[in-house]
């Protein structure tokens, strides 16, 4: 084989997660999460973290990374959204006082 | 263990594919992808592929559903992406004729 199975995963790691980068850069210079589905998010975090358990289990080291940059990424996304989700509630709250 | 490791892998794989289907469902129903990024989906799609491959290579069945379904999903809503761009142009060049 022309490059091993390792480099294989590391370069699909890269991908995968690199796709994922501009929204995360958008959302942490904005901070605006109008858009993004907490839904979405939670069960993309949630699965992301499954992926990595299931990497650490296997030993499979190209999973294990991509899976824990992913993770930081997609969890920072949800806590900006998860933040602006509560302050929009004080804010009401404090508006019908 | 309370349930084995294969599971894990297949209850990962179904939470990150699921939590891209809303997308796909939109796009599919709607045919719109002027907010979608061709890039982003382009460089997901290959590593989606790639990540297949892996799987392949290492007769893990969880990577190799997850990602096929994954790669289905994500090629669809790139050939949407793509189908709008081309039509774009050929609109935009007989305009100007």
């Amino acid at each position: 084989m022309l490059f091993s199975l390792e480099t294989l995963g590391y370069v699909a790691a890269f991908c995968t997660t690199s796709s994922f980068l501009p929204q995360a850069i958008l959302t942490i210079r904005t901070k605006d999460t109008e858009s993004l589905s907490l839904g979405m998010y939670s069960l993309f975090s949630f699965g992301v973290a499954l992926w990595l358990a299931y990497g650490i289990f296997k030993k499979d080291y190209a999973l294990i990374v991509g899976n824990t940059v992913t993770l930081i990424l997609a969890t920072t996304i949800l806590s900006f959204k998860l933040k602006d989700l509560i302050s929009h509630k004080v804010r009401r709250h404090r508006a019908r006082k």
